[in-house]
C-alpha cells in the first residue's frame, strides 16, 4: 500500500493547480469596453441556462435518489457475503441490511451528481470569463492567447479529473473504513455515486447538446439564410445564445461525461479488483485504479505547463504543434507513471498489467490519428464530400454519409484490438494467494480494465484541449462583435479552426473511452447477476446466446439507440425553431435592430433557448432512464423469473456496441462534414476547368447544407450517446436486484 | 405423414399457375408501335445486364462451390452422430465421410444458385414483357391495367416460391431416400442450398440494387438538375438505363431476397425440428415446414385470382383497395390451412403452434400498418418532413434522418414481441415419443420457426405485389415516351403510386421475415456448435455473455453492417458518375439530341451503367462473404481455439440485430422523403399564409434533395442488408467446421 498516499496528493495538486489556473486566468486583461460587454452577456446567458439546467437536474436527482433508496431496500436482501462463493475470507460481523444498502446507494448517488454538477459549475465559471480574456491576448500575440485558452480550459479539465477522484476515493473511505463495511463490499456499494454522474451527463449533456445546436442551427437560419447577415453579426438576436451555447455544449457537457467515464471506470474496475482481493487479501488490487490515476493527474500538469514552452513568440507555426507536443509528454510520462504503480502494486507478474495500460494509452494515440484522417481537410474523406458538392446538396449528404459509415470500421477495430490484446494479455497472469490461485477470466478483465485506466490518465488534459474549443470560439464571436481589428481576428480564426480539431478529437477519445469502460461495467453487472444467483464469479452464467430473451432485449437496445438519437435530433429542430420564431418577432417589432439603430433582446433569446433545450432534454432523458427498468420488470414479470435480467443483458450488450458505432458515425459524420464546408470555404475546391469554387459558389451552399445537418448529429446525437452507453450500464448496475429473482 | 403429397401437389400448381399467367399476359396487345418499341429496348437492356450479372455470380458460384466443397471436405470430420447426445435414435450403418460432406454441401449449394437465378430470370423476363402491355391496358381501364400488371408480377411471385419449395424438397428427398442418409443428418447437409440462395440474393440485390440507383440518380442529376428536361424524357440517353433499374432491382433483386428468405426459414425450420424428431421419430417434425408452405400457395392462388373481383370496372376507387382485399384473402386462407396443418401433423399440443403461425401471420399484417404509417403521406411522419423542406434541404434531411430512426422502434418491438410470445407459447408444448419427452427451449424454437412460416405463406403474393411495381413504372415511362394520351397517363400515374406502396411494404415484409428467418439460423448454428463440441442440443453453451471475443465479435459485426452500406451507398454514386458523363458526352457530341431530331444511344448508356455496378457490387460482396470466415479464423488460430466460433456468434448475432435495425431505417426514411417530394408535388403542403408550395418552389427543390438521399438508401443499401443478414447466417452455418475445433 505504498502509493496509496499519491491520492490525497494527487486530488489536492489538481485542485490547488486548477485554483492556480484560475487566478492567472482571472488575473489577465479583460479587453476593451466592447469586448467586456459582449462577454458579459455571454456570461450572464452562460450562468443562467445553468442555473437553471442544474435546477432542473437537482430536483430529478433528489426525486430518482428517494426511488432508489426505497426500490433497493425493499427489493434487495441484502449485500450477501459476495464472495462466499469465491474465496473464503471471512468478514467479522458487519452485515449490511437492505435499507441501509439502500441509504447507501442513495447517499453515493447524491454525492456523485454533486461532484459532477460541481465540476460543470465552477469549469463552466472560468471558462465564460476567459473568452473575454483570450479576445484581449489575441490583440497581442498567438502565444499569449493560447496561454490563456487553454489555460481557462484546463481549469475544467482538472477540477472534472480531481473532483472524481477525491468523490470516489473519499466515498469508498467513508464506506469502508468509517461505517465499517468490508473493502470487498464497498465497491458495490458505491455503484450510486456512478450512476449519479450518469445521471448528472445525460441531462448535462443532452440539454447543452441542445442548447448549442439548437441556437446555432437557429442563429444560421434565420441570420444567414433569412435575413442575409454574416454569422456573429451583433444585429442577429441569436447570436449571444450561439455563443453562450459552444459553452454549455462543450465544457460543461463534454465535462460531465468524462466525469463519468472516470468515475465508472474507477468503480468499475474495483468491483473487478475484489474478485482477485479475494483471494490474495491485497487491497492494492481495488485501490489500484484510484493511485493510477493520481499518475496521470500529475502527468497531465507537467504536460499542460509545457504547452507555452512549445509555442513560438512570433506565431510561425501551426497552432496544433504546441497542443500536440504536450499531448505526447502527458502520454510518455502517463508510461513512466504506469510503470511504476503496476510495478509496486501488483504483484510478480505486474508486467502482465504494465503491457495493457500501455495498449491502453496507445489506444488513446491511436484515436487522435483515426480522427484527424476522417474529419481533417489534409486527407481523401473530407475530399471527396467537398468534391460531392460540386453536384449539389444531395451527393454531398449521400457521400457525407457513407464516409460517416465507413469511419465506424476504425473505431471498432482498434477498439476490439485494445479489449482483446489486453484481455489476453492480463488472462496469462496467475495471482496466487492466501486464499488460493486466480487466473484466466478474472484477470483477463482486470487487464482490459487496467488498459481503459492507462487510456483515461490523459483524461485532464484532453478535456483541457476540449474546453479551449469554446472558449476560442467565443473568443472569435467577441472580437466580431466589438470590431477589434483584423489582425486579431485572424488570430482568433486560428485559433477557432485548431479548437474544432481538439473538439473532435475529444469526442474520439470519449467513444473509445465509454466503450472500454462499459466493457468493464457490462462485466460487473454479470459479476453482480453471478452473486445474486450464487453463481461463483469465475465460472460462466448458464445462459444461451440464442435465448429469445437475450435476442429481443437486443433488439430493443439497438432500437433505444435509434429512438434516443431521433429524440436528441428532433429536439435541436423544435428548440431551433422557437428561437427562429423569436428572432423573427424582434426583426418584425423593432426595424431599428436592421438598421443597427437598436439593439436586439438577446437576453430574451438566450432564455427562450434555454426553456425551450430544458424542455425538449425530459423526452429523451426519460426513455434513456425508464426503458432498462420497464425491460427489466416486463420480462421478469410477464416472461419468467430469470428472463428480467437475460433481456437487460442482452439490452446492454448490443446497446452498447451499437451505441458506441452510432456514435462514431455521427461524431466523424458531423466533422467531416463541417470541414468539408470549410475545404470549400479556403478555396481548395475546383471545377473540371479548374475554376475555384469558393464561398458563395453553388458547391459551397451544398456543403452548407451538410455542415447544418452535421451540427445536430456531431454535437447533440453523438455526445449524448457516449452517456447513454455509460448510463445504460450505471443504471442496470444500480437497478439489477430488480431484474433478479 | 397424411399430408406430404401437397408438397409436389402444391410445387406443380404454382408452376402451372405461373405458367397459365405468363401465357395470359403474353398474348394480349402490346399496344402501339412507339410503345412497342420502348418496351424492346427495356427488354433487350433487362436480358443484357441479367445475362451480364448472371454469368460473373455463375463464374463467382463455381469458384465458391469448389472452396465450401474442399474446406469442408477436409476440416470438417465429418457429420456425426449428431443426436447421440440428445437422444438414442439408430440410423442404420450409413456414414458420410468428410469429402461426402463436403461434395454434398457444394452440390445443394450449386442446386441453390441455380433455383434462384433460374427464378429470377424467368420473372424478370415476363415483367419487362408486361410493361408495354399494362401501357395498352391502361388506354383502355384501370381494371385491365391492374389485371395485367399484377399477373406479370405474380409470374414472378409463384415461380419464386415453387422453386424454393421444389428445390429444398427434391434436394432434401435425394439427399435422405435416395443416397440413403438418415433423415436427421439430411437437413444439416442441405443447408448448402441456403448458402447458395444467400450468395446469389446478395449479388443480385447489390448489383441490381446499385444499378437501378445508379440510373435513376444519374438520369436525374443530368436530365433534371442539369439539362433541365423532365423525367422520362426521351432526349434523356440514361432514361432506358432507368426504367431497366426498376426492374433489376425490385423484381430481380427483391425475387432472390424473398427466395433466400424462405429457402433459409425452411431448412433452418426443418434442422430445429431434427431435435424433436429425434425423440418422436415422426417423421412430419422435419417435413412440416414444406407441407404448410404449400397451402401457402394454395392460398395465394385463391387470393391472387381474388383480385380482378373487387376491381371496380369504372375505375372509381382507390386501386390499392383490390390489392389489400386480396391479401386479406390470402391470409385468412392461410390462416385455415396452418389450422389443417398443425392440427394433423404437430401432435396432440398442435394448438400451441397453431397459434404461433397466426402470430407470424398477424405480424405480417401489422408491417403492413407500420410500413404505410411512417411512409404514405397520409400520416404524420411524412407531413412532418414535407413541412421540414419549407426552412430548406437541411431541415429536410435532419428531420428525415429524426423520423427514420424513430420508425426502428414500431419494428423492433413487433419483431420482439412475435419472437418471444411465439417461443413462449412453443416453449409449454411436452412432447413425448419412444424416446423420451421434450420441452422448453427446443419446442420454443420450433414455435418461433411455425411463426416464420406463417408469416412466409403469403410471400407469392407480397411479391407479386412487389413486381407489380417496377411494371407500372415501366408502363408510366412507355407511356410518356411513345406520346400516349393523357387518359392513360392518368391511369399508369395512379399505378405507380401504388406500386410505390407495394415496393415500400414489401420491403418492411422483407425486413421482419429476414429477421425471424436470422434467428432460426443463429439457433441453428449454435446447434451446430453443440453439435460439434459434443454438448446436448437442449443445453445451453458454457460461454459467458460478457466474454471479451463475444463482445469484439459483436463490435465487428455491428460496424460490418455500417461499411457494407457504406460501399453499396458510394457504389450507386460512383456507377452515376460513369452514366453521367456518358449521357453529357453524348449530348456534348450529338447537338441534334437535345433538339430532338437525333435519337440518343440508349444501349451505350445501359450497357455502362451494367458495368459499373457490376464492377461497384465486388468490393462489398467480399467483404460481407469474406469477414465472417475472416474474423472466425483470426479469432480461432491467433486467440485460441474456442475463440473463433465465440467471435463468431457475437458477429452473427449482434450483425443481424443491427441489420434488421439498419435496414429498417435505411427502407423507411428513404420512403419517407419519396413520399414527402410527393406531398409536396400534389400541392398539399402550404406556408404560414396559406400559400401553396407545390412543384418548383423552393420547399419542393429541399423536398428533391430528400428524395435523392433516400433513393441509395431505400433501393440500394436497405435491401441489400436483407440480404446481408441471411448471407451471415448460411455463411457461418457451412463454414462452422472452420471455427471450432
Amino acid at each position: 500500500m505504498e502509493l496509496v498516499f499519491m491520492i490525497p496528493l494527487a486530488g489536492l495538486a489538481a485542485v490547488f493547480y486548477a485554483a492556480y489556473l484560475a487566478w492567472d486566468v482571472l488575473r489577465r486583461d479583460e479587453g476593451t469596453p466592447e469586448m467586456q460587454d459582449v462577454a458579459s452577456m455571454i456570461y450572464e446567458g452562460a450562468m443562467a441556462f445553468l442555473r437553471r439546467q442544474y435546477g432542473t437536474i437537482a430536483a430529478l436527482s433528489i426525486v430518482t435518489a428517494i426511488a432508489i433508496g426505497v426500490i433497493v431496500g425493499a427489493v434487495s436482501e441484502g449485500v450477501k457475503d459476495i464472495l462466499a462463493s469465491g474465496g473464503s475470507v471471512t468478514y467479522g460481523d458487519r452485515q449490511v441490511s437492505p435499507w441501509e444498502e439502500g441509504g447507501l446507494t442513495a447517499v453515493a448517488f447524491l454525492v456523485g451528481a454533486l461532484c459532477s454538477g460541481l465540476a460543470g459549475y465552477i469549469g463552466m465559471f472560468i471558462a465564460v470569463r476567459s473568452n473575454s480574456r483570450t479576445a484581449s491576448a489575441a490583440t497581442r500575440s498567438l502565444k499569449e492567447a493560447i496561454t490563456v485558452s487553454l489555460r481557462g480550459g484546463a481549469v475544467s479539465g482538472f477540477l472534472v479529473v480531481a473532483l472524481s477522484l477525491i468523490g470516489v476515493s473519499s466515498i469508498f473511505l467513508i464506506y469502508s473504513e468509517v461505517l465499517g463495511n468490508p473493502k470487498s463490499i464497498a465497491p458495490f456499494l458505491i455503484v450510486g455515486f456512478g450512476f449519479g454522474a450518469s445521471f448528472v451527463a445525460l441531462f448535462a449533456q443532452l440539454g447543452g447538446g441542445i442548447y448549442t445546436k439548437a441556437a446555432d442551427v437557429g442563429a444560421d437560419l434565420v441570420g444567414k439564410v433569412e435575413a442575409g447577415i454574416p454569422e456573429d453579426d451583433p444585429r442577429n438576436a441569436a447570436v449571444v445564445a450561439d455563443l453562450v451555447g459552444d459553452n454549455v455544449g462543450d465544457c460543461a457537457g463534454r465535462g460531465a461525461d468524462l466525469f463519468e467515464s472516470m468515475s465508472a471506470e474507477n468503480i468499475g474496475a474495483m468491483i473487478l479488483g475484489v474478485s482477485i482481493y479475494a483471494v490474495t487479501g491485497d487491497l492494492e488490487w481495488i485501490v489500484f485504479p484510484l493511485v493510477l490515476r493520481s499518475f496521470g493527474i500529475l502527468a497531465t500538469i507537467v504536460g499542460l505547463a509545457s504547452v507555452p514552452f512549445f509555442a513560438r513568440e512570433d506565431g510561425k507555426q501551426n497552432a496544433m504543434t504546441p497542443l500536440n507536443n504536450g499531448y505526447f509528454i502527458v502520454s510518455a510520462l502517463s508510461v513512466i507513471g504506469l510503470f511504476v504503480t503496476t510495478n509496486v502494486m501488483l504483484g510478480d507478474e505486474w508486467w502482465r498489467f504494465f503491457l495493457c495500460g500501455v495498449i491502453g494509452i496507445a489506444t488513446g494515440i491511436a484515436f487522435v490519428y483515426i480522427t484527424q484522417f476522417y474529419t481533417s481537410g489534409s486527407w481523401r474523406p473530407v475530399k471527396e464530400i467537398a468534391v460531392a458538392s460540386r453536384t449539389g446538396p444531395a451527393t454531398n449528404i449521400i457521400i457525407g454519409t457513407a464516409v460517416g459509415l465507413e469511419t465506424t470500421a476504425a473505431t471498432a477495430i482498434t477498439i476490439s484490438i485494445a479489449l482483446v490484446a489486453s484481455f489476453a494479455i492480463g488472462a496469462e497472469a496467475t495471482i496466487s494467494g492466501d486464499n488460493g490461485t486466480i487466473s484466466g477470466f478474472s484477470t483477463g478483465v482486470f487487464g482490459t480494465a487496467v488498459a481503459t485506466m492507462g487510456m483515461l490518465m490523459s483524461a485532464a488534459y484532453v478535456l483541457s484541449m476540449d474546453t479551449f474549443g469554446p472558449i476560442t470560439d467565443n473568443a472569435g464571436g467577441i472580437t466580431e462583435m466589438s470590431g477589434a481589428p483584423e489582425s486579431a481576428r485572424h488570430i482568433t480564426d486560428e485559433l477557432d479552426s485548431v479548437g474544432n480539431t481538439t473538439k473532435a478529437l475529444t469526442k474520439g477519445y470519449a467513444v473509445a473511452s465509454a466503450g472500454l469502460a462499459a466493457f468493464l461495467l457490462f462485466s460487473a453487472y454479470l459479476d453482480k447477476v453471478k452473486e445474486r444467483l450464487e453463481i461463483p464469479l469465475n465460472d460462466p452464467l448458464p445462459i444461451d446466446l440464442s435465448d429469445v430473451d437475450v435476442f429481443a432485449g437486443g433488439l430493443i437496445g439497438a432500437m433505444l439507440v435509434f429512438v434516443f438519437s431521433s429524440l436528441a435530433i428532433r429536439a435541436v429542430g423544435s428548440a431551433a425553431g422557437d428561437i427562429i420564431e423569436e428572432v423573427r418577432r424582434q426583426f418584425r417589432e423593432d426595424p431599428g435592430i436592421m438598421a443597427g439603430t437598436s439593439r436586439p433582446d438577446y437576453g430574451r433569446a438566450v432564455d427562450i433557448t434555454a426553456r425551450a433545450s430544458l424542455r425538449n432534454m425530459i423526452a429523451p432523458g426519460l426513455l434513456a432512464v425508464g426503458l432498462p427498468i420497464a425491460v427489466g420488470l416486463t420480462f421478469r414479470y410477464v416472461r419468467e423469473d430469470n428472463d428480467g435480467w437475460l433481456a437487460v443483458s442482452g439490452m446492454l450488450m448490443i446497446g452498447t456496441i451499437v451505441g458506441i458505432i452510432m456514435a462514431t458515425f455521427f461524431n466523424n459524420v458531423g466533422g467531416a462534414w463541417d470541414n468539408a464546408k470549410k475545404y470549400v470555404e479556403s478555396g481548395q475546391l475546383k471545377d473540371d476547368t479548374g475554376q475555384v469554387l469558393g464561398k458563395g459558389s453553388e458547391a459551397h451552399k451544398a456543403a452548407v447544407v451538410g455542415d447544418t445537418v452535421g451540427d445536430p448529429f456531431k454535437d447533440t446525437a453523438g455526445p449524448s450517446l457516449h452517456v447513454l452507453i455509460k448510463l445504460l450500464a450505471t443504471i442496470t448496475l444500480v437497478m439489477a436486484p430488480l431484474f433478479i429473482p
